[in-house]
């Protein structure tokens, strides 16, 4: 399956000043957090990327996109009805076509050369259908997270078959639902805010929205059911940038991965040396 | 002298997206950078600020002021014509009035209780006359700063008397006019970004912009003449937050001086783990 489009969310009350927000890149140059995540799917081999905004905040994402901005469009939410009904704001411009979802306020950083689109892109090539990027997290989580259950595909020690999807379980919930095989005990596969979705799921989300409330982990259960639907757990890390210092976990990330690792670590030992208790 | 209208200056080119970067502040609450020097400014018991922006950034500036958005007004720089021109767009805000003028990309973090807002207001207010915070500046960085040459104030060991300000002297011009006796050889009070000013200034301004171009060293240098013009070597740092790492560095000395050291350190450490080289 080749994805030739993605769709950002970024039109969440408390998080839509986040893929505002300046981070120097591992390749050393200032960016925000927008050019960083377009750069990433760009990179990857997708040209056409939607962003669901707030109405009125498409023009300074527009000039924080920078170059990538001629590569986006920009869709406003018109209402603040949930994440199901902000992915489904993108339903026309993804047509009939597979898609690559991505939450607008995370960063991901690879563990290989492969960024984490790249390798979740690949595994959807390979295994021609919707994939959800997921991440082995514990129950302690748990409230924090969608989380799938299922059971691995034979032959790899990354791909999962999901078989359920519940959206921040309880953990008995998890227990008598989402316990994988392979995986530590206590720990769960939970979402990392990256999916190759197919059109099937815009149709589900649309449905919902005609009954009342657009929900995605429940349209991805009803995937989970009706298609081939696989979880794949990515060489990666997630940061999520909402989080009390998750800008500040995201950038030490950044540096410590990128090409001023040396100038990070003393500018670290210079504050520390200098910062009195 | 007591201060009550403070402008901010953000209009520059590239510095205009710094002021709405997020931190969190040393209270552990996260805040746009402009509302971390309006709660200073406020805290200090100014309740007037004029913020200079490009024309079209008023409502994002406003946004991100948050609550001290009441106490500010906008004032947009028609045209890039220079600092000394962006300050002197709040002449008519501050009219016949001292003001605190600042810039709208550095933080300033106080070694001691009073903030570094409050000691110079303190100075301003003790020693009756416009005071510019500097900070003792190795030689290899005057190409950044703007630098002042005069002699302590008897009695005192953190004011100086200003003679002279030259904009980005050179070494040679430093060492012939810049000098300051009881500075560690090779260093020169250079600003910090932070002056108390009177009416004069913008009246020396105006004056400069009708015969061309307004640039506020050669204004404070004019002041330097005709007042009793003071520097005063504030018990802490600047940060400038539009540097290379700038956000980071700030946020991470934020970080150790406040409530979330603790939390701050422990982060450094598991990324520090987890990091490959």
């Amino acid at each position: 399956m080749k994805v030739r489009k993605a769709v950002i969310t970024a039109a969440g009350k408390s998080q839509r000043t986040l893929p505002l927000q300046t981070l120097v890149d591992r390749d050393g140059t200032s960016k925000s957090v927008l050019a960083i995540l377009a750069g990433e799917i760009i990179a990857a081999g997708i040209e056409e990327i939607a962003v669901i905004v707030c109405p009125g905040d498409e023009e300074v994402y527009a000039a924080a996109a920078g170059s990538f901005a001629s590569h986006m469009c920009f869709i406003a939410q018109p209402d603040a009805l949930g994440y199901g009904h902000a992915v489904h704001c993108a339903a026309t411009f993804t047509g009939d076509d597979p898609f690559l979802l991505m939450v607008g306020d995370h960063l991901y950083l690879s563990q290989v050369e492969a960024s984490c689109v790249a390798q979740l892109l690949e595994s959807a090539a390979t295994e021609d259908c919707a994939v959800s990027a997921v991440q082995a997290t514990h129950e302690s989580k748990l409230p924090l997270y969608g989380a799938v259950g299922g059971h691995r595909v034979p032959g790899s020690d990354r791909l999962y078959q999901v078989e359920k999807v519940v959206e921040k379980p309880t953990p008995t919930e998890a227990e008598q639902k989402l316990i994988v095989p392979g995986l530590r005990a206590g720990n769960y596969l939970c979402f990392f805010g990256l999916h190759v979705l197919t059109a099937a799921v815009m149709k589900i989300l649309g449905r919902q929205l005609i009954a009342g409330r657009a929900d995605l982990s429940s349209a991805l259960a009803e995937i989970a059911r009706s298609e081939r639907y696989l979880a794949h757990e990515l060489k990666g890390r997630r940061h999520d940038i909402g989080l009390h210092y998750g800008l500040f976990s995201a950038q030490l990330a950044l540096g410590l991965a990128g090409k001023d690792r040396d100038e990070v670590l003393s500018n670290i030992v210079e504050l520390l040396a200098r910062s009195h208790v």
